[in-house]
């Protein structure tokens, strides 16, 4: 096998050119367009930034993306949010105090996450919905809020009023970009594309920008994402696509299994292309939404912090899929799995025991184990390798995509996720980041 | 009070040396007196080791204790066994094939855990159980087995053999140093302890040896302990107390999360001291075996790879104790949270954010956190702290014993655990190490 320690220099991965994802039939990704950020590519968006010096370093920090005035009587909207139980005040708001279906606008600050700030961040979450509405003028339910950045820290209402307020001034189709730039934190490289979905109905657009590196970035919170387009969609349509296409791609990856305070996905759908899907181009639609999201869900794993390499587990054969999900996410969230990976090293004995933990006193004794088409188990027991296996196993482990396949051979329970390796970057990042 | 009837000498670990260690009434710890680690210092055992080429050191790799001929009619044991489905053949043995309530000996090898060995696996363990008890001349079923190294490879039966033959030759009162040592794998020192617990039944002795470094080292499972007594204790004292015990202990210790394929806790009671415990003194034992365990736990936590600090996180105020545990361990086991005790940080938002995603979808406005005795979070926000709490937190951070309390203030759910931090030298050690 591979020796010594793993790589000084992480591999990033382009995500445009994963074998994890597929092309479905009649989606054409056309990049995200210079100054679009990728949201403000389908018709119907503006989108602008502005510093208002929340963050230290005087770069973007406050963003809005708005639908425009003429299409906002029909517009429609979704959004996800995190589970966590204690979700930061934006969250809070923009889960209980806004008109979902009838989103017309979202505003997003960095530098501060607005989370774990008793009543008072409260104050400022309704703050910043009300000068967002105002400066657009909205109703304050039509305007989704988040905020990412560090936690516990009072956000001054002052500083993200007069930033709404500039971020507004710029609004253009061309400040999509400007937008993304404001949300992003730690992010190696910005995160956005573009979409055109041709369906028998006609063609629609969407535009797609995120931020996030690791599940939740060192004591800064989160993943955010804003996802655009213009097909007419209805919003219980938008929705139902938003949270199942969510939980096919965001809830399927982890980089250190964490779900942060601040995470939230939001949909704004503009209508501008006048197109209504049928049954058919609806499904067509989510599968182009699929594919968008799991591409922008593989650049966060990609981004991980110190991740050299990116793999994908599934696991089938599992009593139900709920027993699937749980092997797969202990797997994948094992730090001796993870820290074997980034040595190279196909270790399956710490998977199995990662999988063997997760689903305690059971029995799996038709067990196989797959790295990357290489049989390494079979009926629980290790498979003696040919020398071309062994040759092909190290290339796999060299590669910066990984796909394993842990089939229990019980039932008909499967689930997927991707996970990065753990590396000591991984570690000087998180420990010398400083509250 | 006795003292010990073995050699007094070295104290393996100061048991003043953990704040969290408080030694219960009646028990005096007399450390592990040298020849005897730990597990022959009790009245009626023998112990001792061989080297059979199983480690590629050629150091001690096969151990055998015992109960002396003249105890066996009357002696009692019971034991406990990891949950981990991919369970290793010695365990699947024991765990089936043994009559623990009548066990008399425990035979045990290190560097090859013959875990994920298939059907060969378990014809090796059943000879390992066979040889063991010819040579010692008792039934099969009163013989205890267990394995720890690498997992996957074959484990030669006739190596095995003559090294079950060579230990017991060797065993003498003074051969469960031998013993101790034979077990060892990545420890970084030997774990083992004896103490003399005074009731007022009579003095009785318990002595105790383990191995474990993470709850289960790279790819080498495993965390091993064998305790021994001279009191009398009928077999469903012997297998309650010990089942209570060990999750009131190992059951709360994580590294690094992981269940292993190899895991197990015997106790053998010899009886002969021929004191007869009272229903008081039965919980007087229990308490000092409590004590024996978490000691021993302890050592692991601290010898976990890569560790430079172990942390002791009571979780409190939790809707029932089932959530309390839930919330304790995801902390714990939160690669965020381990690398910020390693870096000193008393990060606060990464233990919130680690507790909200574990018990999701709930509010816990109340909630409080301290740590080391200073409280940084109230009613989920942060806490101004003066310069001198700033100073004291500092200090804590710096130690090598970190105490935290998080309290939800919802109910009287409460669940403790020990914890190590997470270092670069955890991701040397685990992605350097190669199967």
């Amino acid at each position: 096998m591979s020796v010594g320690t793993g790589p000084e220099h992480p591999v990033v991965v382009d995500p445009g050119s994963s074998h994890f994802l597929a092309l479905p039939e009649g989606v054409t990704p056309v990049g995200a367009p210079k100054g679009s950020g990728g949201v403000t590519y389908p018709e119907g968006f503006v989108g602008g930034g502005a510093a208002a010096g929340i963050k230290e370093s005087g770069r973007l920090d406050v963003g809005v993306i708005t639908v425009v005035p003429q299409h906002r009587a029909a517009c429609t909207g979704a959004a996800v949010f995190t589970h966590n139980s204690f979700a930061a005040a934006p969250v809070q708001v923009s889960r209980k105090e806004c008109a979902l279906a009838k989103l017309a606008a979202v505003a997003m600050n960095s530098g501060n996450a607005n989370a774990c700030t008793g009543p008072d961040g409260l104050v400022v979450a309704r703050a910043m919905q009300a000068a967002t509405a105002d400066a657009l003028g909205l109703g304050p339910e039509r305007v989704g809020i988040a905020s990412t950045g560090i936690i516990g820290v009072p956000l001054e209402r002052g500083a993200l009023d007069r930033g709404v307020r500039a971020a507004v001034a710029t609004l253009a189709r061309e400040g999509g970009a400007a937008f993304a730039e404001s949300i992003m934190t730690t992010d190696r490289f910005p995160k956005a594309l573009a979409l055109d979905i041709s369906t028998r109905d006609g063609v629609v657009h969407l535009g797609a920008c995120a931020k996030g590196a690791g599940m939740i970035a060192p004591g800064m919170a989160t993943m955010l994402c804003v996802i655009t387009t213009d097909a007419l969609l209805s919003p219980t349509v938008a929705s139902s696509l938003l949270a199942r296409e969510v939980g096919h791609t965001f809830n399927r990856i982890t980089v250190d299994g964490q779900m942060s305070t601040n995470d939230c996905v939001f949909l704004l759908a503009s209508g501008a292309s006048a197109v209504t899907l049928s049954a058919e181009s609806v499904n067509q639609f989510g599968t182009a939404l699929r594919y968008a999201l799991l591409r922008l869900a593989l650049m966060m794993v990609a981004d991980g912090e110190g991740a050299t390499k990116v793999m994908r587990l599934l696991v089938k054969g599992a009593p139900d899929d709920e027993d699937a999900d749980v092997v797969a996410r202990a797997v994948a969230d094992s730090t001796l799995v993870k820290t074997a990976m980034y040595g190279r090293d196909p270790n399956w004995g710490r998977i199995l025991s990662a999988a063997g933990a997760a689903l305690p006193s059971r029995t799996f004794p038709g067990v196989t184990l797959e790295i990357g088409g290489v049989q390494l188990v079979d009926r629980a027991a290790a498979v003696s390798l040919s020398t071309e296996e062994r040759f092909r196993l190290r290339s796999v482990m060299e590669s910066s995509e990984v796909d394993m396949t842990l089939d229990l051979r019980t039932g008909v329970g499967a689930s997927e996720v991707f996970f990065a390796d753990l590396g000591h970057e991984y570690v000087t990042i998180n420990a010398e980041y400083h509250t």
